[in-house]
């Protein structure tokens, strides 16, 4: 990952505010490993063209979970490259849009923030013995726990949102039309979003981080098309990136972040994206009985998976 | 944890028996994190009170698991303070609570008991390179997984036992009678018991261990209570413990014994009592499909993963 | 674990294709935790016995996870002893036995067993720091999650097939018939087979291996038996394998590999095999609302539990 300019560590350490609102804006490009301001920049831009609500609660999560990490004193320059902000704007929008824009939610969201940035402590604890980084888990833990608890309380459900249509079954021809529809929305699926306007803007924000990050997120996306595609998956839900987001993730992670850029790492980033259109469904079905939020863990479980297998397969070489 | 009494290492290791029930008693306080014998005398006084099978299995549990460990040869001053023992009590209180009284249910206890000692080392090993101890898990996997098992067994399930009474929704207005039961059920669910009265000798017994103890566990039962109402939880639920003995189990562990006693660790604990309030809802939820035991898994985890975060937020500091 | 005949590596190192094929059997014999060749091909020949379908592809399993390891650049003593193709030889069975015999099938089995060589890479590198080794769980990994996936994918998923018996409740009277038939099918159903005669061949295979290592796969079928009769199962469970083949690999892996040969650790192998019995049973539970693949899981649970306690408990000793 690439080092923090050195100025946003000194303005933290200096308290200028400027400061805390560049570490805040990379931790919105961190949600696709990309600490470059103009990523963050424009995905969050995308982020409110898909809606005031959403653009919101993924601002006041990024902030809260930013804000936390330099209260309780977390290292600088983990905050300045936005490592511990983008969990929280992850899991700002997931409230938001599983438990409804009500007051109660502002204040879960809040907490929910709070929690990422703990648990961003917890798994890097966990997870560094053996070289691994918390991804997007933080997210994926804390509002999978929300969202299970919440029809508990009275005071804070009001009732399940508009249902998601995920049919496990459907018409799996294929048009043009579904294509390129589906080629963007893997990209806006990551932050939860299926229009097909806001993946576009978020692509060219990874077009800022450089060649190979956005090379490797369209060939994330097209990987995950053509797995779905051959595996059989109902055309509906490769529409709407349900079945490709996870694979882009794993792309640029394994491709362009974790993994050094030799054709054997290529293929290997290649199989990991389809290795987690596969594992999106049987997640789906194993969270069904709890209500059905698969969020990134494919991405989270085939990434851990196959970086912890690197260091015994000497054929693939880690970036660092 | 304050270290054992010299005599009771001697002791065990002369082979005297008073070494051995010492010890035990002891194990019986481990259960709230205290190794005092008064505290443990007293709640052993409060299970028996709150009925002789709870009583009698509570005792079973906790002489076997501290047996099994002396045979095995696991270090005498784990032993000596208590820490083989407190599983297994818990064991067994769950064990003739779910199974009900029946003779193959003594057996299950016994084997329970002795594979809490087991399981303890287990998670021993597994934990320790990250500074954590087993805390209840043992209790919780043990116990779990035979009650998970049994109605596949004709010769140890008598079918199902009065159904605990757990509605998800409910009347949420509270009365000074639920907070002042709530007040003391929360300290008697640790030990699956919703008697006021068992919460009030229990509470005795932390006395007996300092006014830390006691302070920080009546501060986790009243900010379970708050959680819990603020949330809108149902209020049966509330009077009986449910929502509230995972945050005095959080606030002894960490306000009283983990951590150290500053301002920022004890707001750290209180806000740990609050999260375990609503992770007990969640595991409820995951459970239910399973038969819902949710036992104090949300104690566990909460206290893990806030420990686990505490190397990397230098505000927050460890006890030891 | 024996070391590998110096030959193998050397023919692996030389590119000769003997000792690719002589590792790959080897891997067929480590499903039961033995490297020996005679043992492979007797376990072969049993599954090509029980039917063509899953002989083919418990085959193919074998030889491409031990290709990938090859082409991956494994350790070769890890391919030279069989480690790297025990798991593809399950995965195979698993997915023709779940899916049925269709030309998709054979495209999962490769990926299945490209995945299981990965896994087991991921699973050491995760064990390792507390000695503890994969077993098969890449296997019970990749086809659980294969199969939980499957049906969501309509080019893969031709129905389900002919439902596998298994009843939670029934007649529990057991005849002499019964007890052979368990003491026989406990063996072969470690590789998901329930025939009598496929067990026997396979405990000639482990004849070959040793007289300690088939006395205790004996010792661990009967202990599995013995306590699932007196759990009170249901005889056409007990019948069919179902309760015992977890019990005969906790014994070879505790009794006979694992742990040295003391009194003490022999009691604590059968105990193991005890336990695995009951928790045969919960994790079939817990598995249900998914489908119901308990696969090797109780065993592999069972055997790191107890393996990760041995270094707390002095009476106990292991034997690397």
């Amino acid at each position: 990952m690439p080092v923090a300019e050195p100025d946003i560590i000194g303005k933290l350490q200096k308290r200028e505010p400027s400061g805390f609102l560049l570490a805040s804006l990379r931790g919105v490009g961190q949600v696709d490993l990309q600490p470059l301001i103009w990523t963050g920049l424009l995905i969050l831009a995308a982020l409110w063209s898909a809606g005031w609500e959403i653009g919101l609660f993924a601002t006041l999560g990024t902030l809260v979970s930013t804000a936390t990490a330099y209260a309780l004193g977390v290292d600088r320059s983990s905050i300045a490259v936005g490592l511990q902000g983008y969990s929280g704007c992850l899991t700002g929008i997931a409230l938001v849009i599983s438990l409804g824009h009500h007051p109660a939610t502002y204040i879960l969201a809040v907490v929910g923030a709070i929690m990422c940035t703990l648990l961003t402590a917890t798994l890097t604890t966990l997870l560094s013995p053996y070289g691994l980084t918390a991804l997007t888990a933080p997210f994926c833990l804390v509002s999978g726990v929300m969202v299970l608890g919440a029809p508990s309380f009275s005071r804070i459900w009001n009732g399940a949102p508009k249902p998601v249509s995920s049919p496990t079954t459907g018409d799996t021809g294929i048009s043009w039309d579904d294509l390129w529809h589906a080629f963007f929305t893997n990209v806006s699926q990551v932050f939860l979003v299926d229009e097909w306007y806001v993946g576009l803007i978020m692509l060219a924000g990874l077009a800022c981080a450089g060649a190979r990050v956005v090379l490797f997120a369209a060939a994330g996306s097209v990987t995950g098309i053509v797995t779905a595609w051959a595996l059989g998956a109902p055309t509906e839900l490769i529409r709407n990136g349900i079945y490709g987001y996870n694979a882009v993730l794993v792309v640029i992670a394994l491709g362009a972040v974790f993994l050094s850029g030799t054709v054997a790492n290529g293929a290997y980033a290649l199989f990991g994206a389809a290795v987690s259109t596969g594992l999106t469904a049987s997640l789906t079905s194993l969270f069904k009985p709890f209500g059905g939020h698969t969020f990134t863990w494919p991405f989270i479980l085939t990434t851990w998976v196959l970086m912890a297998a690197v260091p015994l397969l000497p054929r693939l070489r880690r970036s660092v």
